[in-house]
């Protein structure tokens, strides 16, 4: 079984995009949370770690909801990249998302001590707009489900 | 103006069940959300630490989805304490609720570095669910809503 994504949209976000608490590769505290292409669909994995707790045993819910909101962000930009003639290892720096909605509906608890399993299904509404149906397994096991509405990025947001 | 709950709930939960990432008094590690009441909707205030970032300078989407999570969650448990007789700095021991589910739009960036306020509007669904609807401030500023199904917990949450 898969464990690990092998070409992460995260790895090759510029510099000045890699500091989310979420998924950045240079915000050393964060999750640092990887999302890559699984044929058409899109597949991020994470381990939560001890203190990730609800009820002990069970992972906190937030965590879910942190792991769907970039592995969504991070999808739309893998599908608007890959529409633009590229693939995450391309030199060609990839477009960056930000999260627009968030939806969670928590379908079980979640164990901890498990390597958890995001798989998305993209949708795109509009040229600079895409839905992301994700589902989060553990053991194989749906514990969650969640759709993510994520847009380009605001030239705004770079102006700091 | 106020920046502090006075009577938080979470202060008032079962030890077994004070270990939550999000507002777990015990989990030193989380954010220690705290919620009580105001008049009759709910409040918690919570500063994300400097590593919560989204892109520099904005706060990371699933801390504000943590914060409405465990708002809603505490907003329930305060709802029915309440219609069961008592407040938070009652002896007796408040019931603990779980997220059935989560929904959140982002409507503006969060600024960093700025204390946020979360305020939660309370309808009881079912005798044991109650919805809760959030609104995220910074500076007086909308930056987010949510809503928070939130469902009495389950005894097998207990059984570990």
């Amino acid at each position: 079984m898969e464990t690990k994504v092998k070409s992460a949209i995260q790895d090759r976000y510029p510099d000045d995009f890699s500091w989310c608490y979420g998924c950045g590769r240079l915000n050393k505290k964060g999750h640092q949370f990887k999302t890559g292409w699984d044929g058409d669909q899109t597949v991020t994995y994470y381990e939560p770690e001890p203190d990730h707790t609800a009820i002990p045993g069970f992972v906190y819910g937030g965590i879910i909801a942190s792991l769907i909101d970039c592995h969504g962000t991070g999808s739309a930009a893998l599908a608007l990249h890959r529409k633009n003639g590229y693939e995450p290892d391309s030199e060609e720096l990839p477009p960056r998302f930000v999260t627009a909605s968030l939806s969670v509906n928590y379908v079980k608890p979640t164990p901890q001590g498990t390597l958890l399993k995001a798989i998305g299904t993209i949708e795109e509404v509009h040229p600079k707009k895409f839905k992301v149906t994700v589902e989060v397994l553990a053991d194989g096991e749906r514990c969650a489900t969640g759709e993510v509405v994520a847009v380009v990025m605001p030239a705004s947001f770079g102006a700091k």
